[in-house]
Formats: structure tokens, C-alpha cells, sequence
């Protein structure tokens, strides 16, 4: 039993001999993240290139808590774990101070499993008709299906903290009072869009950092 | 050139000569909306139930201008037009009144084509990083891509008539004011991981029915 | 409450501090038509460049209906609306003259969507086991299918006007005439796989452009 | 090491202790046949009454070449060979006689790859802009893409013999005369809408069935 | 500015007026496990049966740690977690005693991502042409793509903790110890088709339940 | 009529005339190989330089069969049939000679269909709870479903062929001895992962090319 048999018989199972195509295998796809994005993820990096860095993320820590929610996020997606490109599935950890929230929110591109690792926490989300409420605690794991607005509360004496995995290797995330009062849309067209007072935009313009 | 010769031709190509399976072909799969949904679609209507009624929905005309918003729609999907299950697309025809809107909304499922048949119409979308808006009319088409929250506000003179084309056969419409205010989510939490005021969530919930 | 702060806390929800990553966002992917495509659809124009433009096609008017079947067309894809990319959706406005019709014809990747506008109109598409007509008029909306061969033919006694929706953002289309009569497969063969007669292939070459 | 510890351990991981639920791994989905279709396919057998015998389909052998086209198919699909179900392949050997063809056809919803396993023909498919020939023989593999029109001709002296293989468990076959002139579209609006003459559909419909 | 008014818009929008149409909204597919599945997961619950319990599972705790690998395992998956149902994502939680380990094993259909919350565990992955290697400790996050290899094995001094995040709801798990020696195949066949020795196999197959 | 004004008929319908737009049509993605990969395959070759030689494989015969497993394949996918690209389907050809196998594999990503050309084979796979087997001989076809571990022994007395078709265009193979005994992974961790005892893992490296 020679190896160099073995070798040969496995080329035709294994490898093309077409000299001049580009080294990539396809159990994987690790991000090129200097070249253009597809509608599906990023190009693959050459396979000489990879090593374990690419599937490997280490500061999955405390974020900082920040005002006005008081919650840290440390978020691992495709840009900063390359060999997740188009894998589906990403993670975030949240740390959520006392009296802190995350605020409502949604990712239209995924659906998110919350695992609460400590302290007490009401998690809900919000669906056209009707509104799907829990208190958590650790060893609770809450589903929050795909683009549904959500949101945290930490309702313990406590810090909390959980993990969010998602079902996409690079979710966006649409925090609802960015999305109205972070950028340049008229306080006008948004009152007659939402009924908001106008006051209460322009309250939360001002705190948000939007325009006009 | 005999017929019968042709027909057994065509046996071992079109179809099976297996006794009790289902006959549906594998060109269109009509809803049997009696059935359970899966989460791609509804299960097929047997073959010799289907009919071209199937494929054809006759009431696509101007829907009921109702307040506050003032805008009429009429919504063609799988409910409605059978023939559409699992095929990726549905329409929407908008009659926007003088003052009219349609209001802040997303598609979590579905990107939006808006073609404008008639009036002056503003239509907006906001990414978690900028506002895109067009003052468009007759002749305009308009992308509103998969999850963005968007409007229309009539901008003109008389009505404007739009029609919508969506790339999901069941769309699911999330409305801000009725997600945010037309439920039971208590005041409270709808607060704290929104920062509206108080004062503002209890107007707006008494206006679109929302409790707590 | 400092904007300074929520800006710091958005920056793990929202974006990655990795400097080299291209930047484009995840909420949409404006073809950059200068580069390769891929089998589903352009690369990412980076988002720097992205302006509403990128999002609105505005000639959607009648085309000019030309000899033989006196029908214009003006079809807006993603190669005309790059904002549509990877979206799954298109749509084309066709002008029906007296007598006019839209010749057999398929579009294997894409289900259709036809709103009647103006005229009447007789629908049809043919399944390899049965033929589904509808005699159209506006207020009617007919779904195709995705692959069935289908036509339409103007039956009123003025020009008709249909808008259609496709769920992909760049359809193909397959004109029978032209697949089978526009090209150099030589008519010995085309007769052979088809038992149309030598002369009809010969006479419809001479129409649209085929050799052989 | 005792057995039954190595069967606790994997319980977690192997399954799930709740009891009401219906017995289907998630390795394979065999159709049930007597269940309504979806869209994607058959519901799955309960596990227990899968057998080997779900994966193998036992008469892959020349099928009866009929007149007009003097070739014979085999088709194996998910009606024939349940374990497909879902899976995206099925096969089809097709043995053409002396002078014999496959008609011109198309699978709008799946690629062939067709294998020349004896013979020689002459293998076509026809896109909207061009046409792609291949003088085949034994040891040539052609793929056809999806939707695209395409035929084999029997060029040799004696019978040809070629397996087939498809992108999906259950593809469409459209035929294209049978498509044309088995059904009972009008030979008036069929005419309109091809430039067929009169005579030549009512030839082909005496041949293949078709009225009207 | 009057409710009933509010109402009377969305309805268009929000719903069908169908009478006979199956109450499920399209923004999730809670799995109904007493109906047939499909290639895509369980039909749907009626959306008047659905509660927020069918979002949440409660005990996501340690599993038991057992012999020969002394590790204990919590699966999350749709069976537990009906509200999962085709939206791609799922959950273990694995406790790996001293010494222990998570033996070789592959998700064909998932790509897994593992987060390590105590102890010092090394993680592995096998290409068909590399070996990726990660000493790893808590704030580490490692990839897993689909298909591959892989283990964990602790490294510590004392237990391991970790979650990990599949991106199917209903990941398959191919233990490679139990699919080689726990079922019936016989030793000659998995000898020959391995180049394992007899004897090698017959130990395995006492250890794990298999015959023959 | 004539033949110019159904060219500029067939404008709006079957082309772009934005003129900088890459000439690429929808109907294929020939793969050019030279372009760095996505997560779905290649970019696609200018549509000018395809030809007809992208369609086609022309050594579809019998691979060298080598030791130790005596068999030899010859594997046709997408960087040796460049049309196949993003088309969902790839073939192989195996020669298994007297006494010869297909060692214990699997291909994570696709489905396979084994048709019987000649001789006669047992062909298995194992599922987690099962194992399935078949006394195959010319005129069987057996399916494979995707990811599940399967082999091929010649149990004839003279040589066997198959013909594989793969429900990918790209199919990974993970041969299970090449991905144990072929590389660098230590053997006591594979022992400890597997619990095969450290001298056979020796040997067998010995044979495959494995180290440590």
C-alpha cells in the first residue's frame, strides 16, 4: 500500500488539474474583506491565505455601557470573524446595566436567539397584532423571529447579560429612534408620516443628532 | 403520424404512471387555502380543481380613502389570487387623498416597486444610516429595498394613485403607529426603550387603540 | 443625555472599527455595473456613491410599438434601476396597438404580474397540460406562471396599456419567434425537432433575421 | 464503558424526549405520495415505514421508441424514486432510434446534464441571442442551462443511447409542439401570436392532438 | 380623528377578507409538531393557538455529563422551540467534565458557531486538505462551517462550559463513532470500505451497540 | 414587415442600452476561473468570449484505478465545465475494479444519484439511526440524500462502472480515511475524539500521509 497511489486515485474525487484556476476549496468561503461586497456575502479569500485566525474572534467581552440605554455590545458578524461569510449565523453579547434597556429595535435580515446568562430581564417583541412578552431569567432562550421590532429591559437589581446568536452572518440592525431621529428626514414629512407632535421629534432630534 | 404514437411518447417525459399520487403538475402549485401553511407558502390544490380564477383577481380598483391618513389600498396577494403561492410576487394599488400619506411602514419579507400613475407624490426610505427621498410623479419608479421603513406623502394638488409591486406572494406590512401603538405593550417599557414621552404614547394609543 | 455617548453605543450594533472593510451596508446593494456579475446578480457599488438616484428610473412611458406586432415596451431592470439588484423584482410597461399583440413568449427565471390599465385585453398562458384565457379589462390583475409560455392580444377597439411585475430584478425573455427563427440553427434541424414545415421556417427566417 | 451511558450522552444531541412528535429525522424527507405538494416538494413518510427500497427505482432501462420522434425515455423522478423528494436531482435515459430526436423542449425550472453513452448526436440549446451545437460521442458530457429551448438529433448510423441528469427531484418538461398544438388554444390567436401560418397549426394539431 | 376609521384603512394592508382562509399571520411559522413535516420544516399552528411559550424553552442548563466522553448536552432546537420553525437557527448548551470531551462529529446542514463561556477547551475542525486548531478560553467565538469534523476537547483543570449556535432550527448530528459502530452494517463492509482492522471495529461496535 | 423594426421591437424586452453595462446575459454564468470565487461560485466570463466548449466535457471515460481501493473516477464539475456554474448539478464516473470500493465518504453539500452501467455493487449509506443498503446491478439507480456517509463495493465478478450525478455544481468530497489518517492532527486527539486506539491510527496514517 504505497501513498503515492493513494494520492492519485483521490484526484479525480478531489481536485481539478486545470492549472490556472484560483485556489479555493468549497467547504468554505473565508471573506476577502478588500474586495466588493455581493448581494450574498463577501469573495473568498484564496486558500493559501487562510489560517485559523480566519474562524476564530477573541474579545468577546463587555462592551462599554453607554448613556442613554446603558448597555455594552460586543457584535461578532462576518467583518470581524471572516470565515462566517455566508454561513449564516452571527453573535452579539449584551451587557445591560441597571435600569438599562435595549432599546426597540429590529433586524429585518434575521431572527435573533436570546440566551440570558444572568440577572432578570422582560424580553419582548412585537408582531402587527399582538405582543409577545417574557421575564427571563438564566436558562431562559427566547426566539424573536425575523424583522419583528424587540427590545430588552433589565428588570433585576443587577447587571444583566445575554447572548444573541443570529441567523445571518452579517445582520443589520435598525434601531428604531436612529432610524426616526438620526438623520435629515423633515420633522414635517415625519409628523404627517407617524402623527408624532412635533415637539416630541424635535425633543428626540435633538437628542439623537437628526436634522431639520 | 399517428396521435397514440405521440401520446405514449410523451409518457416516460411528463409524467408518472404511478396510480395514488397526487395529481398536481410541478409548474405552479394553486393555494388550497383550506389547508395549514407552511413557511413557504400554502399546500397545492389538486390539478383538476384548478381553474384560470385561479390566476386572475378582478377588483383592482380604489380602495376606501379612510382616516387619518387618508389613503385607499387594495391588496393583491395569495389570499386573494391564489395562483401567486410560493411565486414571489403580490401588487398594491394606493389611492392617496389631498393631505394624504402612507404611513411610516416596512416589509420585513419584501422590497417594494412604486410606480406612480397619477398626482405628485414624496416618497421616502430610511437605511439606519441615511434618508432617501424622491419628489416623484407619472412616469417615476421607485425601489424601496426589503425592511426599509418608507412613505409616501401626496405632495400635490388632487389625488395620487400608486401601484406597488412586491417580491413575496404574502408580504407582511408593519405599520409604526399600529405596531407601536395599537397593542397592549404597556406605556412604560414602550417609554423607556423608545424615549417618547408618556404624555405622547398615551395620544397616540388612544388613537389606534393600543392599552396599558 | 450626550449624543457623543449614543453615537459610541450604536457603534457595536451598527458597524464594525475594522478600517480596511469595503464600505457598503447590508441593507441593500446597488449594482456596480462596471464589475463581473455573479450568477445572482452585480457586485456592491460602495456605499460612498450611492445616492437616490440609484433607486429611481424615471421613462416609464410608452415605447414605441413597432412592426410586426405593433407593441412598445419599456422595461426597467436592474441594468436600469441598479438599486434593484439581488432584490428579486422588475417591472416593464407595454402599449398594446389596435390589433397589437405581445407575441408567445416565456420568462423561464421570473413569475409575471399583469395589471390591466387601459383596453381590453385577451391574457393566456399554456401549461404543457391545458391553456388558462382570460379576457381582460382594467381592474384586473393575472398571474403567469414563472416558465409558461404565455401572450397577450389586444381584443378591444383602442390602444391597451398593462403594467407587469416580475420576481426577479433581471428577467430574461424568451420570444419564441426569435428563439426559433432568429438565429442560425439551420432549418433542417428546426424542422426535424419540430416537424414544422421547411418553407414556414424558411418564410419566418426571412422575418426575423435567421440564416441557415 | 457501558452502553447505556454512550446512550444517554447522545440523547441531547440525537433527539428530542418530547413525545408527540412526529417520528422524521431531518437526513432525508421521503414523499409521502397521498399528501397534498407544496411548493418545494411532498410532505415527509414518518420515519418508520422508510425502507431502502424509497431510494432505489429498479427499471432504468430503454424506454419504447414511438413515432413521431423515434425515442424512448425513462424517467426517474420523486414520483418514481421517493427518496428524492426535495433533493434537486433526478435522471432520465433516453434511447433514440435510427433518424430519431428529441424534440425541441425546455425545463424552466431545472439545468440537464446530458451524458452520450452510446452513438452519435447532435446536441443544441438555443439562447435569445444565440445557438450552442455539439456533434457528441461517447465520453462528452453537455450541460444545458436552465429554461433554455434544446434537443438531441440522432446522427449516427445506428441507435443512440444518453442518460440524462436534472437540477431538481421533479422537473417540467414543455414539449414544444405538444405546448403549441395538443391543447385547444384558437389556431387564430395561436397564429397571431407566433405569425404561424394557418395551415401549418392545423397540420401540427391533427398531429398532436390539439382542437380548435 | 376616529378608530374605527384607523381600522377600516389597514385592511387592506394587514389582511384578507376571505372568510374560509387558515388563521397564520406571515411573520412566523410556529411549528405545529402533530402534522406531517416537509423538506422545510413543521406546517404551521394556527396563529389563535400561539403564545408566547412557544418563543421561549426554559431550561437551557447543564445536561448530564456521561461516559466514555463525559460531557452532558442541552439541544434547543424546533421540537423544543416551536417558534424556530424555518427561521435557521438553533442552540446547544455543552458541559464537558475534566478529561472529557466532545467527540468527532459533523452538522451537515449547519454551520456552527461556538462560544466558550468557562474553561480552556481545545476546538478542531477538519478539511478534507487541513486541520484548524484553537486552543480556546472564555471570550473566545469559533466558526465552524458546515459540514466539517470537529471536536472539543478540555484542556483545563476543571469543567468546560460553552454555547453553541447552529444556523438550521433543526441541525442534523452525525457522531462519527456512532454512525461507524452503533447500527448494523456489517464488520467486513466498514472494514473494507475503511481499511479499519476487524478487530479495531468489533471493540467499537461492543462500545457503541453495533452488530454484525 | 420588416426585419428592422422587430429589432427595435425587441429593445425594450430583451436588452439594456446603458452603454457601459457589462455584457452579460441572465440565462447562464459561464464561470471564468480566473476571478476570485464567492459563497456561490464564480464570477461569470463577458458573454463575447463564451463559446460552446464552455458546455462541454469531452473525457468522460474510465479514471485510472488505484491502489489501495483499486477504483478510479472521473469528476466533471464546474472548473472542468465551466457552464455548469451556479447551475446545481455535477457528475462523475466510476471504475471500480475486481474487488475494489469507494472508500467511506460523503459530500456535505449535495445530493447523489448512482446509476448501474455495469457489473455488480453494494451501495450503502448510514444515517445517525439507520443503515441503508442495496445489491445494485445495471438498470438500478440509487439516491444518496446530501451529507450522509455511503460507499460502493464491487461484489460482481468482473468490473463495475457507475455514473454519479451531484445536486451541486461544485460538490466537496470528504473521504473519510483521507480527513482521520491524511493530515496533522495529533493522534492522541484523534484518539481521545474518536476512541479508535492510537496504534491503529498509526497505521492507518502510515497509509494516508497523516503525521504526528
Amino acid at each position: 500500500m504505497k501513498m503515492i497511489h493513494i494520492i492519485l486515485f483521490f484526484v479525480g474525487l478531489l481536485s481539478s488539474c486545470i492549472p490556472n484556476v484560483t485556489s479555493v476549496n468549497n467547504d468554505f468561503c473565508v471573506a476577502d474583506l478588500s474586495l466588493p461586497k455581493t448581494r450574498l456575502g463577501y469573495q473568498c479569500k484564496s486558500e493559501k491565505d487562510v489560517t485559523v485566525d480566519d474562524f476564530v474572534f477573541s474579545g468577546y467581552v463587555a462592551g462599554n455601557a453607554t448613556k442613554p440605554f446603558n448597555t455594552g455590545t460586543t457584535f461578532v458578524n462576518v467583518d470581524r470573524l471572516p470565515g462566517l461569510n455566508g454561513l449564516g449565523i452571527a453573535t452579539l453579547r449584551g451587557d445591560i446595566g441597571i435600569n438599562g434597556t435595549v432599546p426597540l429595535h429590529s433586524h429585518p435580515d434575521a431572527t435573533e436567539l436570546v440566551i440570558i446568562v444572568e440577572g432578570q430581564v422582560n424580553v419582548g417583541f412585537i408582531t402587527p397584532t399582538k405582543v409577545f412578552l417574557k421575564d427571563s431569567k438564566p436558562g431562559d432562550v427566547i426566539a424573536i423571529p425575523k424583522g419583528q421590532l424587540h427590545f430588552l429591559v433589565n428588570t433585576g437589581a443587577g447587571k444583566a447579560i445575554f447572548f444573541a446568536a443570529f441567523s445571518s452572518s452579517d445582520p443589520s440592525t435598525h434601531v428604531l429612534d436612529l432610524v426616526l431621529f438620526g438623520n435629515d428626514l423633515s420633522t414635517s414629512i415625519l409628523s404627517k408620516t407617524t402623527l408624532l407632535d412635533v415637539a416630541q421629534i424635535q425633543k428626540l432630534k435633538a437628542a439623537f443628532g437628526g436634522k431639520n
